[in-house]
């Protein structure tokens, strides 16, 4: 409930019948970027007065969208909260005259300088939805989207985000003998695809560049599963490891028919499904957004066991703070 | 100047101050869905009141965005017309009372059945600019900003296409040996990441997609210049290759950035860089969008070359065309 508040003295402070909200700016780097795609996903789904951009932050800075303004509400997320990009945008945004929420878990960071709300969250802790920036980002702009124009899922999205922290536990239970099975099989690939869909397809992404290439240094491309029939599946073959995360809810049938094809075509796929792991105890008019919720924690037992049987710790880096660029 | 009788009979007949165009929906796939990011990228940028959003076919028909309706403009693209999820895109979106604009080289196309106006193409002479979906769609979009709210760069803009084929054809001689260098160097490589950033990162996820592949069977990912240093470039090191496709424009500092990342730690490295290959002549305040147009046919000749000393020709497919799916 303490975005809604939030969101309601957000709304009274700066907007208004003359001057309503009618964007909201989606920027962050890599993971944190990634964390905001559901929210992306959902206001172009479900808003008919809110104009949705996303983009990486520096881009953000050097090309910002025309409406950029008094009527936007800007969010940026950096997990340390002194990312240089992330910080220039929220200073950026706020120059333009748009209010901005923040989220990071640094008390201290250089981005609470450019925020009109913060958002602390725990590290570490993001299992649990409260401590999880892609479910606060996305509670927020359900906030914007009750609180302007009306969201006639409202009710259903909260019992969601109540039913979500257990389905959640259960589910990376559920997937513990079976990312150990994966790892034992992947240890020695230096490639993998991987493929979701609708709210979700901002995971495949953030799994490719941040779980696999940044944390494991692993080759790594994400395919929209809508997409892979228009040019990526002319690669499949035999010898290359493929991951789908197949989606509860409206997109569902874009992943089954990746699903279907693979496993005539490819010997080396992983098939993660939000149905058997218990999603779809979440009402079918909000169920989408969550998958992505669910795929992140899911995700994080399966580069922990890749991690493991590859003798390469998730933290190891060998040029993120350790050169200059 | 069709683009600019055909939008303007389009706004007639079907907008109004009553009904005011509000939303843009850029829908295909794959290649096709390419020829869209350069559209996108401007509405976002020079538009303060046309709402853009763009999606791959089959997500749009499973999962539409809410504000889908008569205040609506959908392109669908499909250069063959008969991809039974762009097809079944232009019919929801005439379904749910939207105006189509359709394009495709194919007179006879099942798209056509669901056209409120169509762009004809003569495919295999997409390098000039009348020809190229890419292009038309940006004059389609700038026309649709300049007739609804006025685009400040609309002279610049249509000065800018009557440049742009002279530019291609001298670029692309000016790349034919460096192409066929390139080939020769790169000729036993798996595995291509391909970089750019503005306007351009979608012909970079393009290239990765259709020209790598689809065409060539390699591995392929398309990075956002933005992005590789917030994950990505942690696989940097001298065995992989890397394509950058420098912008001239707004967002040129991000690609000048991974070009001097790549420069100390990689060493297989090609750079395409618009400003290099004459595009400064275009006028400042529009040159980012037409970055994109340059590229696509300076890139064809590199997968020529490549499909040339690898004898792979492009054509080829195991399954497109091939197998039921």
């Amino acid at each position: 409930m303490k975005a809604a508040t939030a969101m309601a003295t957000l709304i009274e402070q700066h907007f208004s019948a003359d001057n309503p909200l009618r964007q909201v700016v989606l920027v962050a780097c890599g993971g944190s970027l990634v964390d905001m795609y559901p929210a992306h996903y959902f206001l172009n789904r479900e808003s008919a007065q809110l104009h949705s951009y996303m983009m990486t932050a520096n881009e953000f800075v050097y090309a910002p969208p025309k409406t950029l303004g008094k009527q936007t509400l800007t969010i940026v997320c950096s997990h340390g909260g002194n990312t240089p990009e992330s910080v220039a945008a929220a200073r950026l945004a706020r120059e333009h005259g748009s209010v901005t929420i923040t989220l990071t878990h640094n008390p201290e960071a250089g981005l609470l300088n450019w925020s009109n709300h913060n958002v602390l969250y725990e590290w570490g802790g993001e299992s649990q939805v409260t401590n999880n920036p892609m479910a606060q980002i996305l509670s927020y702009c359900v906030e914007a989207v009750e609180q302007t124009e009306g969201f006639a899922g409202y009710a259903d999205f909260q019992h969601g985000l109540a039913q979500i922290d257990g389905i959640i536990a259960r589910a990376c239970q559920q997937t513990l003998p079976r990312s150990a099975d994966f790892a034992a099989r992947f240890q020695h690939e230096s490639l993998f695809y991987v493929l979701s869909s609708g709210a979700s397809y901002g995971h495949a992404y953030g799994f490719a560049i941040c779980s696999l290439m940044e944390m494991q240094w692993l080759n790594a491309a994400s395919i929209h599963s809508g997409e892979f029939f228009h040019g990526p599946f002319e690669v499949t073959d035999e010898t290359t490891p493929w991951l789908v995360m197949v989606n509860e809810g409206q997109t569902r049938p874009l992943d089954e028919r990746v699903v279907a094809f693979l496993q005539r075509y490819a010997k080396k796929i992983e098939i993660i499904d939000a149905r058997e792991l218990g999603l779809q105890q979440i009402a079918a008019n909000v169920v989408d957004y969550f998958n992505p919720v669910l795929f992140y924690s899911v995700m994080c037992t399966y580069r922990s066991a890749l991690a493991g049987i590859r003798h390469h710790p998730l933290e190891t880096r060998r040029y993120m703070g350790k050169t200059h660029y």
